[in-house]
């Protein structure tokens, strides 16, 4: 126990190199959605490392890509990796760097200190980020953890409304197959990822043991009133959504500031119908994306946040409408994990934060099987989802040499 | 002098019909821009009309359709018409109402009168709503009074991206003569509309007599910040610019509604770039309509806008950026016709209110280069540029008949 492990620089900036020659736009960009002849080509090329690593590959029934080191002991396996799928355009390290990461301390640890006694297996989801499917949801997770329903595949869209099966069946996957996905022989999974904010930049911090995964929830809102010339019907008169909809925004946006840290709500989308400088709209259609990791807190925010809405709408004589399509609980990680993972970075002089994730991850959805904990790397900007996303190199071998010890401590 | 002129409500209404017919759409919609297919059939129609009726039919150069009654002593014209273009979609009334309200009120007063003292002009303009091309911005009415520039078809573009000079061209007309259109000999314009309001309705009454239109000016704003991770950006540290769009929007309008009748404000259009639920945008762009008929009022309006939308971009670390698209000052009615068509009401005992306007009209433009004033008609529900606008045919025939008896009193 305790050990201290080292990572070769070069061949991490390599393999981050290489992934992104696959989907490469915009110079430092990657635009790999699922199942995608860019998807396909870097999956490819995940499974040849592992293979190449000495590891026993395994493509399973949604294409997520396993590289296996079997331990000399029985015991769940332990887990490590990302997803491998980007935004349109996202950037190299978004998803791309935990699979990398899990493969790469694997495969040292494997070089150093020979076969572990329980399984480790490096991982790369082969969706995450619903860029290609919407509805998605954590595509390849949801497979492992048995929470794809039948038919799903069948009904679910893309954005140019072909079916998640028929884009299945073109990489060569079936979709009744799906259930095969299932894994119940998971102990513990880790995933290395960028943190996606500022916060360990704002701290000096290269790493950070993620404690929590934040609750989300996405509100699609309607917000009627009544159509109207913008120089003829006097301001008293008017039922105006656009007025509705910067009251709500603004309030929604100052209730979580109000709140403070880690409360998150953001208005991302709007639309006006019509949507003409002269016309007093009818419909005003948003978005609030609202996350706290506190179960509590998240209840509480979203209570604010509903009777805001209500309010304004009924204050204004506006019709009001809301869809929750998205709907995540917080995640909490195992605490002997932060434990071992915040020691694997204290013993190796590397500074961290232990925070929570303002992010939805892979790993909450294998909390549902497993133990999980979350390692951050430090976000440049804190930027992501753009080809600028950018992590450097030394910070990103501060995470995986924290990642490898904690899995050296757990595994040998 | 002081006639009561009779008009033929079953004439009126079918007019109304037929011209709706061009460009039917949604029941009682209308869709009708500048030199498409129906607005070609439309203005046809109109001059068969015109013909019919004995007047001298000329189309000018950028395809206004105007009938002339020639008058037995000299002086400059009185004309009288609207618009014949539409919404996308808009109804019946707009602009439709005024081009046949003229025709048939001079035809009524030719046929009951016989030949005036000074010449009376039916009129339908080409274009009005920007519906087409969004500057065009009068684009009939500144022909007639030779404020379209050399070279303004050539680079005024439309939603389709297509240059107004090429519209032209599709329809036979060539833009190299457009300062043809230009007149010099108009005296009166007379512009009959519905009121597009709810004021007539409030009030009671079936007409108006409008003695001024309203100042108005079009910002067209670009508000931005950082692009940030809707999860992972701490709500203290964003330069959010949908939040400062939301307190600047509510912000203006609420100015003009504590300004008080007439002011409005409007914010009709809006638009986030990126527009996705989990993302804090970088840009949002949006425009804000502000009018007011005093121009000592108006000016107080706008500083007002100007420096809220300064205060708050520079207080939420924003950059904001906006253009002055439309811009017109209030025009105010001719003194001397506001009597003579408020006499022509009361004279036929039909209930009348003198107000102003407050949507632009082509009167407008007209008043550079003659004596205007404008007649309204009460709209149900203050509806207007929506296929549900309507006005009753009473109602209507009330305003042709004030139209009719103070033509008369002009040109007889």
């Amino acid at each position: 126990m305790g050990v201290s492990v080292d990572i070769d620089p070069s061949l991490v900036e390599r393999r981050i190199l290489d992934l992104a020659r696959h989907g490469a736009c915009f110079d430092t960009g990657v635009w790999r959605t699922v199942y995608s002849a860019e998807w396909v080509a870097a999956t490819d090329q995940y499974a040849a490392w592992c293979a190449d690593a000495g590891l026993e590959v395994r493509r399973d029934a949604v294409g997520n890509v396993w590289g296996r080191l079997a331990g000399t002991e029985p015991g769940g396996s332990i887990v490590s990796g990302s997803h491998i799928d980007s935004q349109k355009p996202g950037g190299r390290y978004d998803g791309a760097l935990g699979s990398i990461g899990g493969l790469v301390a694997i495969e040292a640890l494997f070089r150093r200190f020979g076969r572990p006694k329980r399984t480790l297996e490096a991982l790369a989801f082969c969706e995450e980020e619903g860029s290609r499917f919407p509805s998605a949801n954590f595509w390849g997770s949801r497979a492992v953890t048995r929470a794809v329903r039948q038919g799903d595949a069948e009904t679910m869209r893309g954005y140019e409304d072909e079916t998640m099966a028929d884009a299945m069946r073109a990489v060569g996957l079936d979709p009744a197959r799906i259930p095969e996905a299932g894994r119940d022989d998971i102990d513990v999974f880790v995933e290395l990822h960028i943190e996606q904010g500022p916060v360990l930049e704002q701290a000096g911090k290269p790493v950070a043991v993620v404690d929590a995964i934040t609750g989300m929830r996405h509100y699609h809102v309607t917000l009627t009133g009544e159509q109207n010339h913008a120089g003829a019907f006097p301001m008293d008169l008017r039922r105006d959504p656009m007025a509705g909809f910067a009251e709500i925004a603004g309030g929604v946006i100052d209730t979580a500031h109000r709140m403070g840290r880690p409360a998150v709500t953001t208005v991302g989308r709007v639309s006006a119908d019509p949507n003409y400088p002269a016309i007093v709209p009818r419909t005003v259609r948003f978005t609030v994306d609202a996350r706290h990791p506190d179960p509590a807190m998240r209840a509480l925010l979203y209570a604010r946040h509903e009777a805001l809405m209500r309010e304004v709408a009924a204050r204004r004589g506006l019709d009001i409408s809301w869809e929750i399509l998205v709907d995540h609980a917080p995640c909490l990680s195992d605490p002997a994990l932060v434990r071992t993972f915040e020691d694997a970075a204290r013993r190796q002089d590397i500074p961290f934060l232990t925070m929570a994730s303002g992010a939805g991850h892979d790993s909450q959805q294998m909390a549902e099987i497993a133990r999980v904990v979350m390692l951050f790397v430090r976000s440049k900007d804190g930027r992501s989802h753009t080809p600028e996303e950018f992590s450097s190199l030394d910070d990103i071998v501060a995470g995986i040499r924290v990642l490898a010890a904690g899995l050296h401590d757990l595994a040998y």
